[in-house]
């Protein structure tokens, strides 16, 4: 009977049932409906989202391959008109400086007018954020288009301006995962929550990382050191998902347009497999580590330095507030005409890009040992096939094209970084690095011509391998991360040089974390972002400090009696965003316990806002969080019993002005590295301290930074 | 008249001083003596312990390379025995397997001797401490020598027991780091600190793994992924140094000992570095990676059954209670029976040593061509120069005796992992997941002789690249880790793989991950270890689980009014280690408050232990934490006087038993997600739960894990 009326119902109602019922092995074909139905379940329940990471990721690479193409058009375009304009003096200075002005000022201005947040690397800016600070314009998406084509147009400039894509594109990156998540809770219906945002956030920065360099392992690494003090794997592992996909979007897109046979690595390198390095050279790589992060160092130092010199200078400042448009072709013109080729520009390599740069660093022969004998020509037109001859200079050698190259580089980058556009700061250290590496070895190759192992079969120095160090170390120096060597791996794809290249950076970073703060905290430090400083050093004289010593005891307090007439006086005095919640702010202690009753008796109204006997007692005790937005709206409704005296807190309280639980609260006996790992951990902004129930304080990034300020200087005695 | 002061003390009292004012350039040398001053007091300064890391790297090192010299020697001895001992079948059986069954009996004898903790991998154990809980006996440093002779005896059977040891280095180091840890706070004075030393063992870990495969990146990853859920960028910065130290003195030790010419990787591989492989492969890649992920889970779940079998089953649990030596004796003569060479073992590769099987199926060649025409006669003895050539048996070809080690070592594996000795368990897993790797890529090479792409220059696949690929795949969804992937690339000293390896890797990790738990933590779950089990899947409906839905409601609570007798009775009746301690235990919510007025004015000493008038009425407000046993010491200092009510608690705290502040509390409405946060990131195992002050609960891993587990299977309406 049953059977009839799923026919029945088959063949009226769902004729797809009857076909179905009618084909062969109808129990197969349903087992597999099943599995596929299951499997659909399993993979789209709510909650996953992996589906939205694959498209992040993808969404971004396409973002990349798009603009590296474009970008390169334009760069062509420049080097045609570059080599065809003639051979006047006055006409190729000027197509070679009027195109990077033209583009840098528009970049400026075009990105400036749309909104100002969209200029510099955003790195900084994602690191407040995703330490739980809201800026909410950092992640609008109208930022997106102004940041793409300002950061197209700076990167048009190529070598001249010498500036990078790894910043902004994390800042792209983190703008679309957050929009994609706005579209997601809009379509799906799914509540909005605020970990999962963060979590998605953490990824994207990782694909940010992965799309420019192609590299999954150090895009996550790279983007884990730099944003945040504490990870959890589970990020960790999203963080590669994304990554994988964008990177290899990235490199399919390639291959589709045929510059790639196959998948591989962006920079590759041929260096010598079998005896890469003689085992004293690690001494040399760990000197090179050194020397990096010394001079890392006096680079963040001047960086700041200059900074600091721009925004206070009267005639800086005031062009800065005014026209940065005008600032930034100033600078730009100043670039432009050093790197000139004819003039000054011959001893920087200047006519090659960013990208040949690196391959030409990267090169795997001694070039002092080739220039030993017989020196190239200075070439009149770029050599494709010889791109390191653009670093030799028949009278000033390899040593003065690369000295002075390190010397003007190191200005001009920190000259490129005050311009105000979309840019990224990564690259030019990267290249600036691979430069550091490269002198030295070079060095090292001149003075062991023969390689350092004299017995048995010489292994000449290769100072490919110290350019690759170098860059590392420097990079890693200037950012504070370790994962740097491993971006010179996956980039190079080569990975012979792991431990040298490893102890290089662990060096350089060991000098320049105890002496600056990394770039990205340093601009932190200068924009005046909110930030959580770590506490250096682990001293053991840190960890008997208390949250009681330094908490704020001076806490505006909202009590469940307290009059509305002293409500508003406390709201339209503070501009807190939430205020704790007491019982009773009678503080029967220190007062003599009939004196509070005696206040409250005084009470017009002694049935609705005096406390009930147990609850007088229990004064001060925290019992939620109002919010300042809801409590100002309560306010604002009922304004017309405003007699004074007539009610209390209590009455818009329970008229619907919603109370939040305190889910996590400090005592006075927590110590400051307690405190600061729950902060850093939850990425909290501040909590409320209580001592037997009673708020008696409460702990800000304020307070956590004087605590820790007085740690390295302690107070002077009072 | 200062100057001849000085003079005169330098002259009579100190003459350094002296001499060093008559000898040139004395302020110069002062300046540098200074110098070197503050750079000593910069290194040394108290909390640092940047030598002791190294100290700890180097010094596994040189356990690490010892222990491979030691096994190298006993096995060449074996290999020579077996080669000389003649052509009897009978005596070259005995030589084959009499070795081994000695070797793994008295390996599990001595070290079950010494300490029965010191069996297995350790790395379950590990786990378990790094989370917070304390197994004293897991850190003691007794088991380090136990646990190095008896991994020693089990390395030194080869490939005929088939087992690794990374996990047991994880715990070694971690033995070493505890044990140094003791030394430093003996010697140097500095207070002990809970949080120092987890950050210490958690560098520990990656040291481990560093100095066993010299990969100093992703040991330090591995152990992040395996040990923790949570991480911070210092603990990994602190890994990377203390690997990085530990993988460097590794290879150094075998370059001095003339293994190598400079400091190389592992297992190096020559694969082809222009075209590695075609695109069309990332298709088979991944394809490849879901395999290895269902056959992990087919391992991991016949590995837990077969486990319980081996507990539960009367004969083979009473054999292990009993005499463990004999059962390990019964598993390694079937073992060694199988993989004799002449019998089953020629179909088994089994003549090769783990390295061997590691170098022969990376190997760059694809058999299946090789053999196509001319087949290789199966050798004698075993040729250096042709480790492949063991795959290979005429009759079965190439596939089959892949196929054939494939079924069998399942099983063998499986059972290998229940002999009760010290054993590390990746490096077979891995290994196993090369051989799978194989396999599938020769097939392909099968299926396409030519290459994927016909048009244009034909790049022949290399099965190599999909044995590296399996081995990462298979281990890591084994350990649900992504870092193998980088294991194998730093293993190889070969990154041209990246992208295809780590696809492979993060398919089998989504299929594995989402089925099976890992083998460490099925490993926890059947030693019925404590551990905190993640939230899965994290769903919405997740989110509005709070803390008051599954607190412990019933907490024994210690008043400071509550009489001495009421408090030997809680101590005598219960054994938890710490105690709330309250104001007062009346609740005078519940009951009439007058009621707690007359209990408490019925005492006998009113003054002593009646509560002031205030105190009374903050009952059951949390003020601090009794630990156990100053608690017991301080009831037994005083018996005299305990008339019964002549005394209360607070005549004890009073009297010294010290009490220690909650530093933390929950609230009610503190979410699941939130607590379990705080459980993960602080390693806590218990948190007091608290409303408006009063103790109301507490929180422990037995009910975070019933309500995670409630989250999964509701539990049946009531």
């Amino acid at each position: 009977m049953e059977e009839l009326v799923g026919l029945r119902e088959g063949s009226s109602g769902d004729p797809v049932t009857l076909q179905e019922l009618w084909g062969p092995c109808p129990r197969i074909r349903q087992g597999i409906r099943g599995g596929l139905e299951w499997l659909k379940q399993k993979l789209f329940r709510l909650g996953e989202d992996w589906y939205f990471l694959m498209a992040l990721g993808m969404l971004m690479a396409l973002v990349s391959y798009t603009m590296d193409f474009a970008v390169r058009s334009v760069v062509q375009a420049h080097q045609w008109l570059y080599r065809e304009i003639g051979d006047g003096h006055l006409l190729r200075y000027l197509s070679w400086t009027v195109y990077p002005v033209a583009l840098v000022s528009f970049s400026s201005g075009f990105s400036q007018s749309i909104t100002p947040s969209s200029g510099g690397s955003g790195i900084p800016e994602v690191k407040t954020i995703l330490s739980g600070v809201i800026l909410e314009d950092y992640l609008d998406i109208k930022n997106f288009g102004a940041k793409v084509v300002g950061l197209s147009c700076t990167l048009a400039c190529g070598s001249t301006v010498f500036l990078g894509k790894v910043g902004p594109f994390v800042h792209l990156s983190v703008m679309m995962a957050a929009y994609l998540g706005r579209v997601r809770t809009a379509t799906i219906g799914e509540p909005e929550n605020k970990s999962k945002q963060t979590e998605m956030l953490a990824a994207a920065a990782a694909v940010g990382v992965a799309t420019v360099f192609a590299a999954p392992f150090s895009g996550v690494l790279f983007s884990i050191e730099v944003m945040s003090s504490h990870f959890s794997v589970w990020d960790y592992w999203r963080g590669f998902f994304a990554a994988t996909c964008g990177a290899f979007m990235f490199r399919l897109l390639a291959v589709f347009n045929s510059e790639q046979e196959t998948i591989t690595s962006l920079f590759k390198t041929s260096f010598r497999v079998d005896v890469p390095f003689d085992l004293p050279e690690i001494f040399f790589f760990v000197v090179l580590g050194g020397i990096c992060g010394i001079v890392s160092c006096a680079y963040l130092f001047c960086q700041r330095v200059f900074f600091g010199f721009i925004k206070n200078n009267r005639f800086s400042s005031k062009l800065m507030t005014t026209s940065k448009p005008v600032y930034s072709a100033l600078a730009a013109l100043v670039l432009a005409s050093i790197t000139y080729p004819p003039g000054v520009g011959r001893f920087l390599a200047s006519r090659l890009s960013m990208q040949q740069h690196l391959d030409s660093l990267f090169d795997n022969h001694s070039w002092v040992l080739m220039t030993r004998n017989s020196s190239p020509p200075w070439p009149e037109e770029l050599d494709p096939q010889h791109l390191w001859w653009e670093w030799y200079h028949p009278r000033f050698t390899i040593f003065g094209t690369l000295a002075f190259f390190l010397v003007m580089k190191f200005w001009m980058l920190i000259l490129a970084t005050t311009i105000p556009m979309p840019a990224g700061y990564f690259m030019p250290v990267f290249v600036f690095g691979a430069a550091i590496g490269r002198l030295f070895g070079e060095t090292v190759s001149f003075v062991f011509p023969e390689g350092i192992v004299a017995g048995g079969v010489t292994n000449p120095i290769m100072p490919g391998g110290y350019a690759l160090a170098g860059a590392a170390a420097f990079s890693g120096a200037v950012t504070h991360t370790i994962s740097t060597a491993l971006l010179a791996f996956e980039m190079t794809g080569q990975i012979v040089h792991a431990l040298p290249v490893l102890m290089a950076v662990l060096a350089a970073n060991a000098i320049a974390q105890s002496c600056q703060p990394s770039f990205y905290d340093g601009t932190i430090i200068v924009k005046k972002l909110p930030y959580l400083p770590r506490i250096l050093g682990r001293r053991i004289g840190s960890h008997h400090v208390r949250v009681e010593h330094f908490m704020n005891h001076s806490i505006t307090m909202l009590a469940k009696d307290m009059p509305l007439e002293e409500v508003v006086k406390v709201v339209t005095s503070t501009d807190i965003a939430e205020y704790p919640l007491v019982e009773s702010t009678v503080k029967w202690r220190s007062r003599p316990s009939s004196l509070g009753v005696v206040d409250l008796s005084k009470d017009r109204r002694p049935g609705a806002c005096r406390a009930a006997p147990g609850q007088l007692l229990e004064s001060q005790i925290l019992v939620g969080i109002v919010r300042r937005p809801p409590l100002v709206q309560a306010l604002q409704a009922e304004p017309l019993s405003w007699a004074p005296g007539h009610q209390c807190l209590q009455d818009i309280l329970a008229g619907g002005c919603p109370t939040e639980p305190v889910t996590l609260k400090l005592s006075p006996e927590t110590s400051l590295h307690e405190a600061h790992n729950l902060f850093e951990l939850l990425n909290l902004q501040s909590l409320f301290v209580t001592s037997r129930g009673r708020a008696v304080g409460c702990v800000s990034w304020v307070e956590m930074k004087k605590a820790i300020s007085n740690l390295t200087n302690p107070p002077a005695p009072q």
